[in-house]
């Protein structure tokens, strides 16, 4: 369809008028496709022997983060600094969020720093939709509890586009423990918003009711599910969930049994692709040599979660300064 | 007074010879207004388009900070990515400070790797101007147990100048826990040289013999003390302390019908301004909706304090490197 | 000798392949004075009113420290900045490390948002080199277990040959607990391959078999260890062991009186240089009047320790990134 990529080739025509990013569900199938066509750019500026953009450079971000986070925090920081933003961090534990003070007079504070974004994560939901309603900045959402996680959601769809440009009618799915999860979540808003077809697999306890609300369909077989997909979105499984002895979870090498992907399924069904989030736990969710086969791009998703997040950030800064 | 304002728009008139700030004890009231009024330029500087000046581009400043803090480390590296320093920080868990390593190798080691300027935070009194008998970068002292935090102070003291422009005979109240507090200090010192009357009220077990010494009035009485007033600053009251269970304190409770400022306050004394350095136990020292209303200037205090702090990086960055 | 001043005045008569620097085991005597020359402009930079050069400006370099650091991370980073590189710091408790991820997953993933070097600190041997394995970014050892400690010995060089600018025959001790160092292994390897002759001093107890091996003399006697050198360079105590109780540790006492370096020996002994990677236990390794005479070029060795770092980043930096 080549007006379709026509209209990816210049993005300006939608109007983008959103102030922040709390979650896929609340951006339409315009919104999530002018961002992944955003993103096509700074995955070229990727590329480029200085990758580097001046976009954000009267621009000040901080990142803040309750939950310790290695490759969201770094890819959030590197994706600023190459705009040329002035980032500072502000980690929970080393705060005076462990002094009493709330949450809002703690954003309140920090937003009267003069401060254009925020991008944070934080166990309880709704926390990002919080902070919109105390202060004056763009807030960005980078996980908060099992609600969503929109950025990975939108590097999992632009990393699905690199193989399957239209994603119109396409299977996708996600593997393992589904209840858990807020990049699920936020893949399901998503992909259904732009017409692809999602089912969930894993096993019955780990299955939400809302899945279905969501527009997903549930399936318990991983057979049928490889089957049928084009692309198999592997998630991972809290080992230490295991570890606490809850009986919502099967034993590890009975989950790798039922569910695990293995080298054999990648040989049985020749075209699907395999995608995680990271960091996979080997031999669990996947076999490892199934991780680094040719059919994952799970790194592929980390060097797109850097331009993903460039294009939020860029779409995002328009906003008039507190 | 037209003639003071004319002085105030130009600041290079007064000569300012100071290599650090340690505390204000140090500086002449000259030296406080001079700081004050160079923090208007980069109070203005703040409201632009691109908030950034790059007056220290060419200067290297290390946080060195062996307490936790939120927004005093956060101000200040704002501050400083705005004047476009290079910054590195330094927190004291993670560091060879375990390692048994003397404060005074620490600080010379890091000066040889040619630092310009060094903003300490310790709980040790005097600690910042040990530091200057040690290395020869500018240091700023941004609290040092229970002895001064100058910064904060010049921040108070700008917040005050924004509704008296003039703070000479202008009545300045103290409220809460006198006897832990470093902003209390270097409050009385500071405005005592520029002329305000200050008067300190909080509980007779927390009033230490210094502050008449100082040149504060004490008072026990909030109502008396709020009639007076032209600002009633409140401190906070660490409520760690309380927890502990020290005879010294009275219950939250009874602090706060004694000393809490409540909306009653606000309408029988109908010109005092609110002030808090934060943040604030919302309920303790003042209602919610006190620290809420159109009376609190606490969020410009914030926004200030990141303006005053570039003036302080500015005029101290003159110094001759190591 | 004019002829080899002048050689150090073009460095760029040698061509330096190396990608990476793991340890001086990989690197010629050709190689080694190649980086010691550079060090020199990098040196001079430091010394400018401005001391930055934008040479990094284009590159993105990541801090992996699996151990706590003060003055190796902290002379890395201003390193970097100063050459105008993006710099994002890692360190392994805030970090997935906990999740289980493995190394190899760890640094896969970071290396695919387009990161330029990686500078690692771990506690196990070898680290350093595994990752070249795993990813094609430049990769510099600051330190793996008691392995090799390279830009240290580079470091340590530089500072000898500020005072002896050809180290051909000359005479270095290295005073301490031998057995548990990697400053010492890297120091012997580089020092005896640019043609120094190095004695290694210390209780019998912390004296490894392979110093000999590497080609340093063994010595068990500071008196004639310090009549023999022209620089001695005493290593840090690691207190931490000898409060374990291991019987391999004389006592603090029995250690500076046997191996401590004191007034007494410098009076005795006129021409050697102090030396101490630093942070020096005063009283322990030598008493505190040693370690702050003017024979002591402790804290110069930390100056030269940023340029030395400058110099390798910008030699590694001609690699094509990933």
């Amino acid at each position: 369809m080549p007006e379709e990529i026509e209209e990816i080739q210049e993005p300006t025509a939608h109007d983008f008028n959103q102030k922040h990013l709390l979650g896929l569900a609340h951006y339409s199938k315009e919104d999530i496709l002018y961002v992944l066509d955003q993103a096509r750019y700074f995955r070229e500026i990727l590329e480029r022997p200085v990758p580097k953009v001046p976009t954000l450079r009267d621009k000040t971000i901080v990142n803040l983060f309750y939950e310790s986070s290695t490759r969201t925090r770094l890819s959030f920081e590197l994706a600023q600094k190459r705009m040329g933003a002035d980032v500072v961090n502000f980690s929970a534990k080393a705060s005076s969020v462990s002094k009493g003070e709330s949450l809002k007079d703690t954003i309140r504070n920090i937003s009267s720093m003069k401060i254009d974004m925020v991008v944070v994560r934080h166990e309880s939901p709704g926390v990002p939709h919080f902070l919109t309603r105390c202060v004056d900045a763009a807030i960005i959402n980078a996980g908060d509890g099992a609600h969503e996680h929109p950025t990975q959601a939108l590097l999992d769809m632009y990393s699905m586009r690199d193989i399957h440009p239209d994603l119109q009618d396409k299977n996708i799915a996600i593997i393992g423990d589904i209840a858990h999860s807020r990049v699920v979540r936020s893949n399901i808003i998503g992909l259904t918003k732009i017409g692809a077809n999602v089912t969930v697999c894993g096993p019955k306890t780990l299955m939400p009711v809302y899945v279905e609300e969501l527009g997903a369909t549930v399936s318990y077989n991983l057979e049928e599910t490889l089957a049928w997909c084009d692309v198999a979105m592997a998630l991972r499984i809290q080992l230490e969930r295991q570890e606490n002895g809850t009986e919502l979870f099967p034993s590890i090498r009975e989950y790798h049994q039922k569910f695990g992907i293995t080298m054999k399924h990648l040989e049985k069904y020749p075209d699907f692709t395999i995608m995680h989030p990271g960091p996979v736990n080997r031999g669990v969710e996947m076999e490892s040599e199934v991780a680094d086969s040719k059919r994952s791009i799970i790194l592929s998703q980390v060097t797109n979660g850097v331009a993903v997040r460039m294009a939020i950030l860029y779409l995002l800064s328009g906003r008039s300064r507190v």
